[in-house]
């Protein structure tokens, strides 16, 4: 058997394994969400790790496709993709599965894996969690998806000073640019250059397009990607998009009421509002908003999607947000437990099985000694040990 | 956008979606087993989704490969595998990152995919969980993994008279045929025919050796195949195998000596051996063990294998066994639990915050309604409502 060079030892980029100490932080974590989650009344719901590609895809665009891993069934030959986000995934289960006409709340958490180290921080295999909410268009859904959001971070112990909530809509920059005819290619060119927020390749893009010209589109679009800021940016694009854009004004107004809804419960947490963010809101149609820390490591992030379930057969309103467990429980910068335990010798093992057995109920970790090793065998992080005194047992300090 | 036909919906063959009753019944299940896990000393590791083939497959023979679905990385053009089977990349972490001379007990829990449906009941995406015990070669340690194999199936109420503990040992097999000098091939078209329990084809193969031909090898499998019952089935093996197969007799008192430790503490379980069972043990060295429920379907196997952490540079004894989460929630068996909750109307929401968020820490589910839908909005499954009554909150049932 060959052994393994130090070379093939190295996990692919974006790939990580998580040792005892920070896997049980990740899983702790795991716990206090899916209760908060439960306790605001969304449902836990688990959705394939792989599936067709054409019902994997359908409705969440370009992106999601390069994202995605596929594979071939070997079984009828066609292709499968690995899920690169669950987001969708839930959205059909809702329109599908779940079908109905009244508010659908689910939330999930699983691995996604990703072909692509852009997003999600750089990792290829987040631990996805999420919350969705169906079937409600105003919003006031979104404040409570926004809501959760800040309360499952909260259950990570990050809260305001420290946390940053940045609140936009794609809704804006679709009532600027609706009108051009743009081609499927020349939209999505100048999303990307919208989303690199880079107004020279905007100008370029447009020079040529007639509609763009007589509406004056280069210029609306360089105001709004300086329409970042606290509160008052919101007055500032009603000044700068008064004129004609009758949707831009209604996308900034169903901001405001999302704004004033999370400052009713949530009155001291920092607000920034940046109209030209669209980075990964491939799907996304309203509301945006994501969390970061004061460091600039985002957190989580969602937003409005009334379009994905459309294709399904079953248009539902939809918002919700998602983020990596992982990297959630990095940022929860909790001092780790110390190991207790107690050892129970070799020899006593099969006497005190019910002894062993009860303690271990009662929430005790519990290790038995394994005989006919080599040198002292350690007490594997136990500071106590099981004796028998008088007949009786009792665990006694050992360190 | 193209209407999904019911056609495209089908999920791929062995691949399984969640729904919220299901999933809250796994999601209990995990919790109660990683706290049985964590009570016997042994700790969480997460291994990764992904990993390059070279190390994913090294020491897990061919089985294994023709499990594993294969990806290219984009970023390098080298070949990744999706993991099918988390015990081999525990072995790895035993023997790299977690690497000491001290017993090392770990257990993990995660989704793993399957190319081809067979094994696991046909499903090719399981929720595997599962326990390894490094560092330990003597039947103390494989007694303490079928206890607390055992111990978690318990946590699934799946204990006796309806469990029954399947028990065999490869070294019998490997101690007949260790003489024959049969090529590679030769020697899994050999390990596939007493897998299938064929003796013709056993036959067949062996008509042309003549190191067969001598040690009667033939015969001597072919009461090999026979050898399967109650503990009577060892002392009959004893006398099978008494002349010349000194390994195989071992192999029977290691076996005898597994049996003795697990009827110490589990006096009245059922135990089947099965010294020519050797389905779905590609890597195994050692004693075997599955445990079945009385109506034959397997709800966890495992048993020791020597030889994988040697591929990783570091030789360590081990033994472990796994399951699927999704499995054993399905024998489970358990009572729905009745949905309750607490219904808050919209208009209350926002005053009433701070006592929603007491009731949601204290364990309740707590429902806020959505405005402005049409129709009486049900009340989300909750058997109680939010009132204030002079001036203070009250939750009173409404159903």
């Amino acid at each position: 058997m060959t052994r393994i060079t130090p070379d093939r030892w190295q996990l692919p980029d974006g790939v990580d394994e998580l040792l005892p100490d920070a896997a049980w932080q990740v899983e702790a974590l795991r716990r206090r969400i899916v209760d908060c989650c439960m306790s605001w009344g969304f449902d836990l719901v688990m959705p394939p790790m792989i599936e067709y590609l054409d019902s994997l895809l359908t409705g969440t665009g370009q992106t999601m496709d390069l994202q995605t891993f596929k594979l071939v069934d070997q079984q009828n030959g066609r292709t499968m993709g690995v899920r690169a986000d669950m987001t969708p995934q839930v959205a059909r289960m809702d329109a599908h599965a779940l079908r109905g006409d009244m508010p659908n709340r689910l939330f999930y958490t699983g691995s996604v894996l990703r072909a692509r180290t852009d997003g999600f921080g750089g990792s290829r295999s987040p631990l996805q969690f999420g919350a969705e909410l169906f079937g409600h268009a105003g919003s006031h859904s979104d404040i409570e998806v926004i809501r959760l959001m800040l309360a499952t971070l909260a259950e990570a112990n990050v809260t305001s000073p420290e946390l940053i909530l940045d609140l936009g809509h794609v809704g804006v920059y679709r009532a600027l640019v609706k009108n051009l005819n743009l081609t499927p290619e020349a939209s999505d060119a100048l999303f990307n250059s919208v989303q690199r927020g880079s107004l020279p390749d905007v100008q370029a893009l447009l020079a040529g397009i007639p509609e763009a010209q007589s509406a004056g589109t280069a210029q609306l679009l360089g105001e709004l990607l300086n329409l970042r800021g606290g509160e008052n940016v919101l007055d500032s694009a009603r000044s700068a998009f008064a004129s004609g854009a009758d949707d831009a004004l209604q996308a900034i107004d169903s901001l405001q009421a999302v704004i004033d809804g999370v400052l009713q419960t949530h009155p001291d947490i920092e607000i920034n509002i940046d109209l030209a963010e669209l980075r990964g809101y491939s799907y996304h149609t309203g509301v945006l908003f994501a969390a970061y820390t004061a460091s600039g490591d985002e957190l989580a992030r969602g937003g409005r999607y009334d379009a994905v379930g459309a294709a399904f057969g079953h248009p539902r309103p939809a918002t919700g947000f998602s983020g990596d467990l992982k990297k959630l429980a990095d940022a929860m910068k909790v001092a780790k437990q110390r190991h207790t335990g107690i050892f129970v010798s070799h020899d006593l093992v099969n006497e005190a099985w019910s002894e062993i057995e009860r303690l271990r109920r009662s929430g005790e970790r519990v290790v038995t000694e394994l005989p006919d090793l080599d040198g002292v065998q350690h007490r594997a992080n136990c500071d106590r040990v099981l004796e028998r005194n008088d007949g009786k047992w009792s665990v006694v300090e050992r360190l």
